[in-house]
């Protein structure tokens, strides 16, 4: 069996693993990022629509609505260049509105687009574990899969296009408030006198311990903050999860509050750190 | 060795299959209940006083501080009996102040207490791999160890009166606001239109998922909401977490709004079922 | 002096009486509601285009940002009518974003436009006692200001394209606390035995009874909960708020916690009443 | 007629004012303050006992819980010396529950009880301009009534004891969100890019400007944020808010959220400025 043809943009803490993962197995990559990056095995394209001409499947991995749909439909945009048969899949969190819009433009030009944004932070993206939270047509999935098959551990079907976007919501929605309730009781029992260490330990020792909860009390233990999942970028998922929630009437308080939290913590200086670095917020003065 | 013996006070959902696992232990136990009840191995006696006279250890496990005061120091309460050599352990979930002044109340008496408040749940209680979250004196804890290792795993010492007691609601702030943001992403992907049970799924597949999360998705998805931990328990935990803070100056919007949203699940009716059927007041209409 | 030619599309509760006091004042006058209706003074058209066609200022009074799009770039819609000399006033509260850029599109066509939302409901509408906060050039801002100084008491000029409708946003973030503080105070006070009718009489007698207080406290009391300014308005103007605000950074927590209080009052099915309705939401169960 | 002699202990920015204004309206008056105070026309007692002694009325305004406590039932206390036919009113803002559990303590000792915390500020206090929110017997309210004449221009009985220090809390829960809401409006409205003088201006042209907001807008304007009612004081307030809010199971969503803002702005270092110096704290940084 022929491998499909892969042209990739975007190339930051996620999309650089994920591209490089492609090529190690084989598949065709040509990629493209604003800030040229190499990719082993992969092919470096001068032009986004220089990477996807004639590719099977498009890729874009990008932080944003905005980079998504410049990428797509600004001056010099690869939606013009697509053709019936090429599948458009974009990985990175976008609101399902633009999701769906995509969907919908594309459909008009024959073209399929599935949203397919990951559960999963930088190691899940490097050694092929993510799990693909997926939005579109049966038929575009089928043509994604074996390329989400080399991503991830597994890839989950929610729906028509924007479903997998509002499932990527779902997952940050409930991540966003555990990291709040996480700091929230870190800052409370500081303020109490607890001996933090001791604190640290108990609370990895309850059955709340998730695997990313193990991971964050080890970086308030250690005091290193750097991103694994950029503070800012849990704001806008949560900013994206407020207007979906909007939109179907859902009551969700407590990641309204944490998004508030969040956006505290930007104007703190801490938004380039790790979600988790949310604490520091909290602990000052 | 000769175990010391029990007076224990206290046979609810956690104090009776904790009782029993100290008779089956070999502790020789007295206990008393409100509505009398049965425990294995133990002596049933008529009033708090007579289980807990000449009790090496004198334990408390209720649900509130109004019912430990009046145990305590109510007419016909227990502290009038205790003296020197005597311990008392109280291991429900109480305010940090009452904990302070139980055990300054006591000291004029000569007596030594310990808070010693539990993580975990009845199955935890039952299987005695509680962790116990103590604040008292080196030598109360020493006195009480023994009876501690019968019932749990492991032991933390978190300092003098009271920072057991605060150590437990750093814990369960934590666990309340986890259980808001799991029933608020559970909720939001419903009203997203996202097939149910796929979402559980997926949400159990993530790195949020640890053992209390699990072990709730699997009661959203069978819908049998049975309290494992009361809702209107979370509740009044939150209102102690609530106001420790704000002696403390601590900062925790995540845990107020919480609270606020199991005080309307109680409105709605919710109380006595499962902390995670704030979901069910979530969901309507 | 001639007066200036009107346009007016949108005759809602406030669009109405609006529009007949310009015809009452001497403009001539042509109205274009979706659903016709006939305006003292004015001619009706058929169609939004026939409105507007030649006309010196175009005002649009519709309620949210996909009305106004609609009306004036969807299909058959006024601005590829419009030419320079014409001014647009848009007069109900839209997004910032939008303002902007219907400001932005239209100076293409060399077209001004100023946004203009109102401070008012209806009764100072009806008595021409409203207050213009408006944004846009200079310019553009005089040709309109005779039509502003037939509809209401005061015209604020706040700067350039956007601006009137922030500043629309800020009295509305305001007005939605306020309503809300006042719905719980109530609400609580009416829980802990308080008799509502002394508590009303109380409420009205402090320093805190502006007229609007006033006038809500007169609805409460009597239970005529019809719509001044609908309680889904509201909702909508603190979404446009919240957006706003994480646009700009500003910290804004009563005005989320009030948006999401309004949004479970419209699930409990008050979104037709008016805003203080909020209490009835309160008040249950 | 003879006016009744009055034991006055409490001289804070409130509390002066007010007993300067009974003993210029002719009561035989004797003060106590902790830090001792001339009070024109009035008598100054070394002890809080000496200022009570044989006095008709005895009234506290005291700040908070504790202070009331220890100066009614610590070393020294006033409550030992009362007997009946004397009547206490505390006009401080307390607990409810501390409102009713003076009362039901005095009652033992067959003295009545009033709780008469005040609406208004210094300038209230100082022309004698209070509403005075009263719970006690009708008999104990008429014996204190001409008092109540002399200090304020209204006394509302709003039911037994407790109840007055309900309505106040009613009271000062809108107050706070209140002013929550206007700094939040201004601190938007300048995030905006607004013209702060324009936008206070415009804010005090709605119906939304009560004389409270009115005074406000004025100390925005000019940066003076001296204390008429302190930040810490609403903090305080709040928090007695949502004690008793969770005592009865009343929904108050934006006073949680205002109260944690009033703390986090303590944090910053503005509590003993004025309560609208939250604003302070929302514009940073």
């Amino acid at each position: 069996m022929t491998l499909p043809t892969i042209g990739w943009i975007g190339l930051g803490h996620m999309g650089a693993p994920m591209a490089a993962n492609l090529a190690r197995a084989g598949f065709p990559v040509a990629v493209f990022n604003r800030t040229p990056r190499e990719v082993p095995g992969a092919r470096v394209a001068a032009t986004a629509a220089e990477a996807t001409a004639g590719a099977d499947l498009v890729v874009t991995m990008l932080s944003d609505d905005a980079a998504l749909e410049a990428v797509l439909f600004g001056a010099g945009g690869v939606a013009a260049t697509l053709a019936p048969g090429q599948v458009l899949a974009t990985m990175g969190t976008v609101s399902p509105k633009l999701a769906e819009s995509v969907a919908a433009r594309l459909a008009k030009r024959g073209v399929d687009a599935v949203d397919a944004p990951v559960s999963g932070s930088v190691r899940q993206a490097t050694d092929a574990s993510l799990v693909i939270l997926a939005g579109g047509t049966a038929a575009a999935l089928a043509h994604a899969r074996p390329m989400f098959d080399a991503l991830g551990k597994r890839t989950v079907h929610f729906g028509g296009p924007g479903q997998g976007a509002r499932a990527k919501l779902a997952v940050n929605l409930m991540l966003g408030v555990v990291m709040q309730g996480l700091a929230e009781a870190v800052a409370f029992g500081e303020s109490c006198g607890l001996d933090a260490a001791t604190l640290l330990d108990a609370l990895g020792d309850t059955p709340l311990a998730s695997p990313v909860v193990a991971a964050k009390l080890a970086a308030i233990r250690s005091g290193d903050f750097a991103a694994a999942f950029p503070l800012k970028h849990m704001a806008k998922d949560l900013r994206l999860v407020s207007d979906a929630a909007a939109e179907v009437g859902a009551t969700i308080p407590a990641a309204e509050v944490a998004r508030g939290s969040y956006d505290l913590a930007i104007k703190d200086g801490f938004g380039d750190l790790d979600v988790i670095a949310v604490l520091q917020s909290l602990r000052k003065p």
